[in-house]
């Protein structure tokens, strides 16, 4: 029982001093007071707050004359255009839960999921026609309706649905009275993780994290009114890291984006004087070895959020060099997306580009919104010292952590052991409080009975001036135990020998930490651009 | 009961993912990640993110040592100088309700809002010895501890208390374990209103609408970084208007001031580059009409916040001449402080200055974070049409409405009423949603930025023995804004002048109450026998 005082006698909440924290109300807002404000731009197709509101009213109102209903599942299978920003309203407005899936993934996983969420109904784009199929094929007589999304500017694929979405939103009804959720720990969105072992897991976020992270994104990035957005991060990824809902608390433009490349990018940053958008280092690498022609005429200010791996110096000065200013930021789809950035201190403006690009290469702080930060001993939970040296592992606790994994109580449960979320990433505490990884628990090399970070590795590795990518993982070793393996992409045109790198890696680390292998080939990624480590370590087995 | 889908089945709040709202994080925050960034600065002395987080955490120690505990009340009766400040988080910090009274109120009121609010100590600037002497001395037994604030910079005065606020601090512990809410409804601040009639009623504040509102603030505003705040605007109204917990969710520099004067403020905002300050139109027209010189050598771009009545248009341009850049807002005491922004429009900057003041004029739309606001019909409670004509009264609710009265369920359920707050403002709805003010709460004055209680007034002119009837109202004035203006029927056979009546006022009240403007004449009156105040409100124009 609350210790009773004389301010908490008789002053409960009721309909005029609370209400549920849903990003819903963004988007009403934006729509009431910027109505013909452009909210969406698709190529020469332009459309306000005011119609995106009455098209995401309809397809809740459409989705609810289709039976949906609160805590069903809606998935998309498509890139980042209209349908599936709107769908981050629409979907929740019916009261049931959006489930964007990573379009990259195959038709056995996508069947997985599609079974495992219990999914009503899915949005299909024509690009994903064939797989999207073949996944659906496989659940057997548990299909769910298919409407599929006919994008104009488009061409390839098949249209397999029963509908068009343009037509389906189009049997909806502008006056529907729409939900908002009852409490705002309700569901809002699912976002399955990639999981590099077993199935994946699905990760529930609900209306109140994103409404915070929503708000913390824009304070964090300090986005003021109407940010234009370009979609270089797919939605699908933790829901696009909440910017869905940050543009629409902002009155925002979201500017959409089929295909991740260079020239489509700077067109659209020119055309449309985008001035903020996402993505991974290597998004940034093909932007800064792109043709000098296409950076031409862009001359405004634009912000850059990179997560997923640190930086490279030679990335984030190419990027700067630009007049491009990069934020590094890092979380995990279990925490929506970022929630710890690498807030700037203004007195390292006077440092020099390789010292800046040292301090941004750390993850730094938790964001603005979140509660609890903390790098610990993963056994007993004691905080490690703030030395910069000793790893522990990275815990988060707060508002921006996931409502839980859906259908999954033991993997919830373990997650969140101990009151922290477990991130499952190793790091440094570094005196002024900022976190620096060191690496996923698993990239960790132990050789010799050190512990040396694969991270650290590819730094050096990165500061050659031929490599244009680098990945070091563990190659097993009767002697050492373990020892690091290279696997590097060169520049084009380089005649770098692979003792070349060895010697350039020992003038500039540990003898220990050195590769003792280097490999010279195509890196294997996931949709989002990601080296995946894991494929690597397979191969090192075959060396 | 909540329909049971997959989403609520074992997703429950934990330590991990849910964290109750606070503005006590920011402050966390802030000492954490900008330890040395200046939060506060006073005259010559400038004070840490990470200084003020240990002089919280030590008065919030030394509080509870006092013997102060959860829902305790704890006043203060000070200028905007360092110690309302940091009372801001500290006084929460030990679960505490911080109860900031205005100062220009007289003993009698003063008297009353501590008993009322059953304070258990009291800090007392030197400034306000007198007064709060008097006050104290009134309570009788049921006295509160006292601690004086020794401003260094301040000689008048008395040293009222039984230490120092600094050795009071000193008294606390660095290392003390401080609280935040079990429950994000918990109360934070308590602040009087002035009331239409009788005694001043009591404003609950909760963590979560001062966390919200301090955010919506940042957004509205588009604060980014370390803003520089100024503190023109009381710490009393409203807290601020949630500005303290602001500076500390954006990391910036609360710049203190005691006396809103010209001089005082030019050269703050030129010494400390300030690039942000609240202000009623009174102070904006004050620095308006300023020497010139007072206003040379700045340079940089400041932000402007003003509310109490609309800012006139010469008012308006003659700062913006400058390059001060003004925002209108509105609230109530009720809705901490300003919930509606009159936001600006992109395509509003080509109009002329004269449109524009009338565009600024206007109070406008809800802020980012608050829920809901209507014109609507008082007793059917349905919305007037956006016609910019239809009468109606101003109605808000969401996150940003108080709590309720403090001891007062009947005035809470009142002001609650329909699921609504109940602004008791009129206004018109425009075409594009922006409110616009016609005619505030019948009996309320509003003069230099402070609300005047005309039944307040009546009062003490009814205690007069040479006064028949009395009825007070508004009169606009250039300085004020609007002044108290007296109407009155004397007794048969009186030779009282109107001077007389003013000097018996100004010995029974606060000054600023005094009517500027007393006439003798016979009142008009209902049938019933009711005096009708819009006639006079009407001959008040012809004076």
């Amino acid at each position: 029982m609350q210790h009773t005082n004389i301010y908490n006698m008789g002053l409960n909440q009721n309909a005029a001093n609370f209400a549920a924290l849903t990003p819903i109300s963004f988007l009403q807002r934006s729509a009431s007071v910027f109505p013909n404000h452009v909210a969406q731009i698709h190529h020469d197709v332009k459309i306000t707050w005011a119609q995106t509101y009455k098209r995401c009213v309809q397809l809740a109102s459409a989705l609810n004359k289709a039976g949906i209903t609160e805590g069903d599942t809606v998935a998309f299978i498509a890139p980042n255009i209209v349908p599936v920003f709107e769908a981050h309203f629409g979907v929740p407005m019916c009261g049931a839960v959006l489930n964007a899936i990573n379009t990259r993934l195959d038709a056995e996983a996508i069947s997985f999921i599609l079974q495992h969420a219990e999914a009503k109904i899915i949005f299909v784009d024509r690009e994903f026609s064939e797989t999207a199929s073949r996944a659906i094929k496989m659940l057997g007589a548990n299909r769910p309706r298919i409407i599929h999304i006919d994008d104009p500017y488009y061409e390839g694929g098949q249209l397999i649905g029963e509908m068009d979405y343009e037509a389906f939103i189009a049997t909806g009804d502008e006056d529907y009275a729409y939900k908002t959720p009852k409490d705002e720990w309700d569901a809002i969105t699912l976002n399955y993780t990639s999981g590099t072992t077993g199935n994946p897991k699905g990760v529930v976020y609900h209306h109140r994290g994103a409404y915070l992270n929503a708000v913390s994104n824009a304070v964090s990035w300090d986005m003021g009114d109407h940010p234009v957005y370009l979609w270089t991060l797919p939605m699908f990824h933790c829901n696009g890291w909440c910017f869905p809902w940050t543009i629409a608390a902002t009155a925002g433009t979201s500017v959409s984006l089929r295909h991740v490349r260079a020239d489509d990018i700077y067109n659209s940053i020119r055309d449309n004087k985008v001035g903020y958008f996402c993505g991974a280092p290597i998004v940034l690498n093909m932007l800064n070895n792109a043709d000098e022609e296409l950076k031409a005429g862009i001359d405004h200010q634009v912000k850059v959020m990179t997560a997923g791996a640190p930086p490279p110096a030679s990335v984030i000065e190419g990027m700067e060099s630009m007049g491009f200013v990069v934020t590094h930021v890092y979380g995990l789809t279990e925490t929506y997306g970022p929630c710890v950035v690498c807030a700037w201190h203004s007195e390292w403006d006077s440092k020099t580009p390789t010292e800046k690009a040292r301090l941004k290469s750390r993850q730094g702080v938790k964001s603005p919104m979140q509660e609890d930060l903390m790098v610990a001993d993963p056994e007993t939970m004691v905080p490690v010292p703030k030395d910069g040296k000793t790893i522990g592992e990275i815990f988060m606790r707060g508002n921006l952590v996931m409502k839980g994994y859906l259908k999954n109580p033991r993997a919830t449960e373990e997650a969140f052991q101990g009151g922290w979320f477990r991130s499952g990433d190793l790091a440094v505490w570094h005196a002024d409080t900022y976190v620096e990884i060191k690496d996923r628990s698993k990239d960790i090399i132990i050789s010799g009975g050190e512990n040396i970070s694969s991270v650290e590795v590819e730094d050096v590795l990165y500061r050659h001036p031929d490599v244009s990518e680098a990945a070091v993982v563990a190659r097993p070793d009767e002697k050492w135990g373990e020892t690091p393996c290279a696997f590097i992409t060169l520049k084009a045109g380089s005649k770098v020998t692979e003792q070349e790198i060895m010697d350039f890696c020992r003038e500039n680390m540990a003898g220990f930490k050195t590769p003792k292998t280097v490999v010279f080939r195509e890196l294997p990624k996931t949709s989002t651009g990601k080296i995946q480590k894991f494929v690597l370590r397979d191969q090192v087995k075959e060396l």
